[in-house]
Order: structure tokens, then C-alpha cells, then sequence
């Protein structure tokens, strides 16, 4: 049996759950949890806001854990081995997607929480191909949010082939902004973050940042015309959209990575006439993971996390709801 | 003087007019106008609907022409060259976007027709950079259109790297997406024409779609989920972006070239997921007119035209203005 902490209705207190996970996959490995950050997408899927979730609801996506049992087709882990699991547990590994090293864009991967009981337990279990093995110069402690807040951040940098003379500004600096930063800055960018919080300014800029611009002071924003190549939002409210394409540079991307609750509203003009993208993207695949792990053990970059015990869960989902935690909250047990 | 048309209200019927251009600047060519392109965006300033438009406006900006007169710093044209000019008559040469190539997204790029008067003329001047010549194997008399539709469908395809392997879709066949079809064929990509005039089909098909979709069934847009890798949009209409987006392939591009009424509605979630992009541009910088045009001759690529008089160009504007032009109206003298 694997012991969990489960919601039992949308937005339901999580309560000490048993189930049965049955016989192990050829495919799959097990992990023996033991940490798991928690993502905004658990407050998320806990409260069924995107139509997804199903009960008993086991959250957790971003588990550091040790290799349990193997299942007979997985030649590429060993037992005991630490590794990391995200918010992806599969993909078919067969289709377009899976077979050109895009397995994040599979059209049936398989969230680790979405239809199958996630990492707020004592073992997890996920194909073995999206389980990585983590560094060993990264922190387990503190490396869980790597894997889905982190990866979000720094797929795109890799997809859209950001450049070290990139001037890029990272909107919103919470559990994904803080590691944009750190990823960013290593890259060789030129780093401006824009927060709405003016008191985390000189932390921000240890972090990473050059200059900090108040997402609140509708001046700044429009004073930073025609300056960014990438602006990176990982805001997950509504936004005025306008002045992020203007604060763009010709050839500049907005690209998004939080969801936010209403469609954009997006201008036209100003994106014809200075060429400009907006885009978006999910996570990454194992193999973007993989060097995403590589990076941030050469370069000393990880979460800042503030921690749990697993059985203060309902605390810690609390904590991560009514405000600004810095910057990423862990479960531990 | 220089023996124009001009409105001199919003909207008002073209008349002659002369004016007197001035001294020629050293790095201007004068040019000679054998014929003019009727575009959209002459319809949209006439009608100052982008509230750009100066009086007494002439519009014009898909010039064929010979060379007339050369300044005195242009040593890369001749006198009696045959010539195009299209949207931009000038740009600084001297920013970041010109160094790099990207006249095009100048800051202070010039536009034939605005606050300057434009190829509704017996003679139009412009910079000498953003004259090109026209290569013999293109036929003068429906070149013009390449100067500016052409090269707002050509520029996309060269600036995103789009693929012979990539399985395209150009949504409007027009002045613009007739072009399209076209350059997309020679360029090696399956090719879907969305038309919302099924009495077109066969013409579209031999423009290059191996396959035409009516863009007025929703249904049929619905099939075709998943089913590209750029969608290219010419309508200045409103569309269902939603429906478009689903029919990306992860990893797609619903890129827009057409100056629809109002800002788009873009849900984010099915962005996120396949990573897909929106984009826009405006027309090509010189160097990308010049590949367009040696590709053009290469590959037979010619707009088909349908002409008037330069002294029935009232009604030329009216046939325009009612209804779909089989595929570009040509001014000629």
C-alpha cells in the first residue's frame, strides 16, 4: 500500500489516504518520496479549476526520492539511485513528438497528477524514462521544484534559442520567476525583473537581476519601450498584455508559462509592426530536464525553499494560497 | 511637377493633382511609373482608418517603374533601370535594425504613402536602398503586387525558417494568399488553401494547395486539428483564432500578415500545452525583396492581375472596395 495525503472534493483538506498502486509496469519505477515542492498547479488541479481533477486528488509534481523497485524494461536506473520527478509520469514515446526529443508535446502524456495519484506520499510511481537521475552536487532538499517550476522556465530558453546578448525581463518573481533569474543570469543575459513587490527588490537583484521594474507603475513599464528581446511571464494573473508587446524590442517574444484566467487580449499592430511573438509553452522534455539539471549543478543554481513536514500539508497549501511564499514551499518527510 | 491622384478627404474620390517634389535627395532615385499595384492598406489609408493618413493623400505603393533620376550618393541603380518600390520608401540605415538587415523594422522606416505622396503618379520618389531592381524574367506589367503583397507573405517564410517538410495552411485567398500558395508550392511544403469561396477551388489548387478548406465551416476547420506546422493569415477580417490555433501542430505558428478590425482573443491554455506560437510582420527588408524576386523569377511566381487605366482609378478603388479581385488590380499607364 502507499500512503498518501488526499482531497476527497475540490479544494477539500488533504487527509491521510491508503491505496493500492498494483503490480509495477515494465516501464515504470517507484520511488520512495522524499521531498515534493508544491506548485501553484496543485492549488489548481486541488480546486478543479481547469475541469481535470478527479477524487480522491493525491497533489504533488515536483518529488526527489530514491529508486524503490524497477520494473523489468527500465535498464537506465538503479535501484537506490536519487532521482527527480515532475509534472510529467509518461509519454507514448512512439509518436512524432516522443521520437523527435519533444516528449513534453506527446499529445497523451500523462500528468502525475492528472488520473493517477501524485507525490504528497511516501512512494510515487512514473514511467521510468520522465524519472531523472539528480546531480549529485544539487541539494535534494531543495531540489523537487526543479522539476516542474524550474523546467518551465528553462525550456524556453532553450526552445526559442535565447542568445547571452539576449536583454531579457522576467515578469513575476515567485516560485518560477526566482529560478528565470538564476538560469538567466548564468546564460549571460541581460536580466531585468519585474515584481510587484518593490520590498524584494535587492533580493531580486541578488538573484539575478540587473534592474527591477514595479509591475504595478504603469509608467515604468511603458518607459521600458522597445527594450527586451524575450520578456518571460510567469504571472498566472491577468496582465495588460499591451504593454508588455510595447516594452518588447522588434523581433521580441512575450512568452507565457503561468496560466492566467481570461484569454489574452492581444493588439495587433504593434505585433505586425515590430515582427513581435507571443507564445507559451509546458515544462520540457527528459531530455531538457537532463541538461537543466547539468546546468544548474555547474553554476550553483537552486530553489529557495521554505519547508514542511508532510503531515503540516494542509498548513503549507495555506501558506502557498494566502500570499507570496519565498520562494518555493517543500514537503519533507 | 509631378502629375498625380489624390483624395483630399477621408474616403473621397481620387483627382488629379500636381505637386512639385522638390530638389532630388542625394541618396533619392526618381522613378518613372509604368504601373501600381492597388493594395488593401491604399483602401485603409484612404480612409485614414488607421489614423495615419495625411490630405491630399495619393496612394500607391506597388510601383513598376524605370529610373528617371539618381541622387547623388546612389551608385547601385542606373538611369532607365526598371524598378520596384513597394510599402517603405526610406529608413535611417544607420540603427541596429538596418545594420542587422532588418530595414524593415526600422524604427523611423518611412512608408511610400504615409505623410509622403505615393505611386498613384506619373512619377514617385524614394530612397535609393528600397529600390530593387526587377529582374528580366519577371514580367513588368503584374510585378508591381510582388512589392508589397508579395513580399508580406514571402518575408514569414524566410524570418521563421519554414520548412520544405512543413505542412502549411494559408487562411485568405486574395491579393496576398494567391502570392502565397504560390511561393509555398515552389518552396517544397504540403499547402492548404482556407477560403471561404468554394467556388475558387480549382484556381486555388492550381495555385499550389493540394487541398482547400472552407473557412466558413467550422467543422471542417475543426478536422483539421493538429494538422499544421505555420498558419499563415492574410484576412483583415476577424477570425475564430481559437479554431486556428487548435489546428497547430505542437510546436505551430498562426502568424498574421492582415490588419484585422480588432485586437485578437487568444486562450492560453491550448498554447501553452502544444507550445504554439502567434506572430505577425510587416513586409520584408530590401535584401529579402531581393531574394523574393530572383525565387519569383526562378520559379514563374507572378501575381495574376486584372487592370485598369491610371485614369479609372475611382473605379478601379470601387472594384476593390465590393468585392474579391481575381487576384490583384493593376494601375497602368
Amino acid at each position: 500500500m502507499i500512503h498518501a495525503y488526499a482531497a476527497h472534493k475540490p479544494g477539500g483538506a488533504l487527509k491521510p489516504f491508503e491505496y493500492d498502486p498494483g503490480s509495477l509496469g515494465d516501464d515504470q519505477v517507484e520511488i520512495n518520496v522524499e521531498s515534493c515542492g508544491i506548485c501553484h498547479s496543485d492549488l489548481s488541479m486541488l480546486h478543479n479549476e481547469w475541469g481535470l481533477t478527479q477524487y480522491p486528488f493525491v497533489p504533488g509534481h515536483e518529488v526527489i526520492g530514491t529508486i524503490a523497485a524497477l520494473g523489468t524494461a527500465v535498464t537506465d536506473l538503479q535501484l537506490g539511485q536519487r532521482v527527480g520527478l515532475g509534472w510529467f509520469a509518461g509519454s507514448c514515446l512512439t509518436c512524432q513528438w516522443c521520437m523527435s526529443g519533444n516528449h513534453n508535446l506527446c499529445l497523451s502524456a500523462a500528468g502525475t497528477i492528472v488520473g493517477r495519484y501524485g507525490g504528497f506520499a511516501d512512494k510515487v510511481r512514473a514511467q521510468g524514462s520522465w524519472v531523472l537521475p539528480l546531480p549529485e552536487q544539487l541539494d535534494p532538499a531543495s531540489a523537487g521544484p526543479l522539476f516542474c517550476g524550474g523546467i518551465t522556465v528553462f525550456n524556453p530558453i532553450v526552445q526559442f534559442d535565447v542568445k547571452p546578448t539576449d536583454h531579457v525581463g522576467v515578469i513575476g518573481i515567485g516560485g518560477l520567476g526566482h529560478l528565470a533569474l538564476q538560469f538567466l543570469r548564468a546564460w549571460g543575459c541581460e536580466v531585468t525583473a519585474f515584481s510587484s513587490n518593490p520590498a524584494k527588490a535587492e533580493e531580486v537583484k541578488q538573484l539575478g537581476a540587473t534592474q527591477v521594474i514595479n509591475s504595478r507603475d504603469p509608467e515604468a513599464i511603458a518607459a521600458a519601450a522597445n527594450s527586451f528581446d524575450l520578456l518571460l511571464c510567469t504571472a498566472n494573473a491577468d496582465l495588460d498584455w499591451e504593454s508588455y508587446i510595447n516594452a518588447l524590442r522588434p523581433k521580441g517574444r512575450l512568452h507565457l508559462v503561468g496560466v492566467v484566467p481570461n484569454p489574452l487580449t492581444i493588439p495587433l499592430f504593434p505585433l505586425i509592426l515590430g515582427q513581435k511573438t507571443i507564445s507559451a509553452s509546458p515544462l520540457g522534455s527528459p531530455s531538457t530536464v537532463a541538461d537543466m539539471l547539468d546546468f544548474a549543478a555547474r553554476h550553483h543554481i537552486a530553489p529557495i525553499t521554505e519547508t514542511f513536514a508532510f503531515s503540516q500539508v494542509n498548513e503549507a497549501l495555506e501558506t502557498l494560497r494566502s500570499g507570496s511564499p519565498r520562494y518555493r514551499l517543500v514537503l519533507q518527510h
